[in-house]
């Protein structure tokens, strides 16, 4: 039983009702790493340590519910070429793949452990990791114990793409069948990359196959869809209550309609519109829908190599017209929904108590000071 | 008479003809702060210490030839009315101008310090520091004089607007006379924002009064123009021989064609225009033209409270198709162009020894990594 005190938080966001916004001049208690009291500094208790943050804003830390962190190889040539409006055939995902493939444990363990760093430096506090550059059953398999070394939130996404010299119903067999049963082990969720508009990627059809399969494996469901077009992932998605779809960049009313009456969190990437140069999705329309909303990187080697949710925040007030505040609840709150976590994403009695603390005097200066790394993660 | 090797150089940008493009697996040493050697790591001459970059990019340090690092107060409620639409009375510059009159040497110079140290750690080792919220003679004198203690690069912006309570005459007659009498001993620059869109800007007649006096006076000039509308201001930059006009967003075909043939740089400041939510400058058409461009974060608590450099590079490739290569040259040979510096923002022989390290193998991740604090500043 160790209890610290957290003393000289400007100001302190906590998504408790209670306080109706945010706790300026405020104080909190942890204890064995739970959130045990939270109020004015100058009713604080006294605990057996103590920080003091010299005035420092904090809100909860950050869940980033969607991220690709494993995998081997570079693909900066092919961003490149991809913003100079060049024709490029390196291969997409499948260059990762091979690279992936070819890479030892330790090198991805290395990569792994400095991206989960890199993270938790600017206030990630709970991260989802999806597998998907392995595309096999003994690199899926990898693949996720690796993640799981690092978070409980792994996720297998064997569906990602069909690999180039695999048979595509042969490969959904794999995918439904030994590759689900060897991955199930090792993961609490199963994805899928639904885009009909894809090649590579999965019908409604294929999509539904993946997911029912993977909810008789015990596993939840997640979905990529209408990344690229409209396409039927989102009623998937709700039909067979994923947690979360994720893009979202292209809806249909129906979909829109869809998700408000639903359990299904709507999942954000502004970063993957940045770095492709894509549209944004209109975040206005879901969010003015009732639809609760969830902002995350999607770090990847190929839309989008970022693990800075700041950026992702400060891309949702510039780009899609989110409030600063809307950006933070979704970048905190939406993510742990999406994630069915209660216990992270807010720091209400009994929460984790794992802060983004900032070296700034408001939340707002998440958006106000676009690409300065002012948060940092701080886990009691 | 020290001299440091910098070993373990991935691959090493210097701008240096001599060999065509970034070095890889490079070596460099620095003698008394200046770069005396740049070669291959296995050809490396010794030195009194070495440092081990183990496969790090590094680029110039960043040369960022445009901020307003001086001031009091915060603007983070009008950053965030402006991103909602919705009508905000605050006050804009007027509501600095009083905070920092209002805020001791103290205060400044720790909020000065604090911004320097957070340019440094993402890799700037140049700075240009404006005055411009003092705007009476005393407050502009002693924000000079508290940007002078940190860089030689310091600018007078008496000329920043008429502040609300003094006659617009009046006003040009103290800043053309005895403000910038009692400014110019600690500045090497004068600039004036030549705007005649806002009310509280200058025409092109003021803003020539200002930068002839400015002349006579001994300092070097450069111009704020072309941020809201086309005006006067890239035609008379050019005139006077200005070193840089800046912003640069509204430019006719006769801008464009007059700058081509000038000594004067083209600063663009992307972060004005993501944290503004304006359309960017076209850069590939000034750069077509032969126009020498220079990428700067123009940090400021009203249109960008940002000042990262890596951003302004990710914001140059993204929305405004320069090549990466092309942003990094801005932001680094650009810059010091800019400030007519010869001996930053290249590592050839002779140059500063100001590196910029990045954790990363290839200067293009500064673009295709963006939010992530992946610059440092290293000067030998
Ligand atoms: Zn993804
Ligand atoms: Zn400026």
């Amino acid at each position: 039983m160790t209890s610290h005190l957290v003393t000289g938080i400007g100001e302190l966001t906590t998504h408790d009702d209670r306080f109706g916004g945010p706790l300026l001049d405020a104080a909190l208690v942890a204890q064995d790493g739970l959130v045990a009291w939270v109020g004015p500094a100058a009713d604080a208790p006294a605990a057996d340590t103590r920080t003091d943050l010299a005035g420092a804003a904090v809100v909860p830390g950050f869940v980033d519910s969607h991220t690709h962190l494993v995998f081997g190889g570079d693909r900066s040539a092919e961003f490149e070429a991809r913003m100079a409006g060049t024709v490029y055939t390196g291969g997409g995902i499948a260059t990762t793949v091979a690279a992936t493939r070819a890479s030892s444990d330790e090198v991805l363990r290395d990569r792994l452990a400095a991206l989960v760093r890199e993270a938790r430096s600017q206030g990630t506090t709970t991260l989802e990791i999806k597998s998907g550059y392995g595309l096999d059953v003994e690199n899926e398999v990898r693949l996720l114990r690796l993640a799981r070394e690092v978070t409980p939130e792994t996720t297998f996404l064997g569906a990602h793409v069909v690999p180039a010299d695999v048979d595509r119903a042969d490969y959904l067999a794999l995918v439904t069948g030994p590759m689900l049963e060897a991955c199930a082990p090792y993961a609490r969720w199963a994805d899928v990359f639904c885009e009909p508009a894809s090649p590579l990627a999965f019908d409604g059809d294929e999509a539904r196959a993946v997911l029912v399969a993977a909810r008789a494996a015990g596993l939840g469901l997640r979905v990529h869809a209408s990344q690229l077009a409209p396409g039927p992932g989102v009623h998937l998605a709700v039909e067979l209550g994923a947690a979360s779809v994720d893009h979202c960049t292209y809806l249909s009313n129906s979909d829109v309609a869809a998700l408000a009456g639903s359990g299904t969190v709507a999942t954000l990437l502004p970063g993957v519109e940045f770095s492709t140069r894509s549209p944004y999705p209109d975040a206005r329309r879901i969010i003015e829908a009732g639809v609760e909303v969830a902002l995350a990187s999607d770090c990847n080697p190929g839309t989008c190599y970022s693990t800075s949710m700041p950026l992702m925040i400060a891309l949702a007030v510039r780009e899609m017209r989110m409030t600063v505040e809307e950006a933070v609840r979704a970048a905190t709150l939406g993510g742990a929904h999406a994630l069915r976590r209660d216990d992270v994403g807010h720091l209400r009695l009994g929460a984790r108590a794992d802060l983004a603390v900032l070296d700034a005097p408001s939340y707002r200066h998440l958006a106000y000071r676009p690409g300065v790394p002012i948060a940092r993660a701080l886990t009691l």
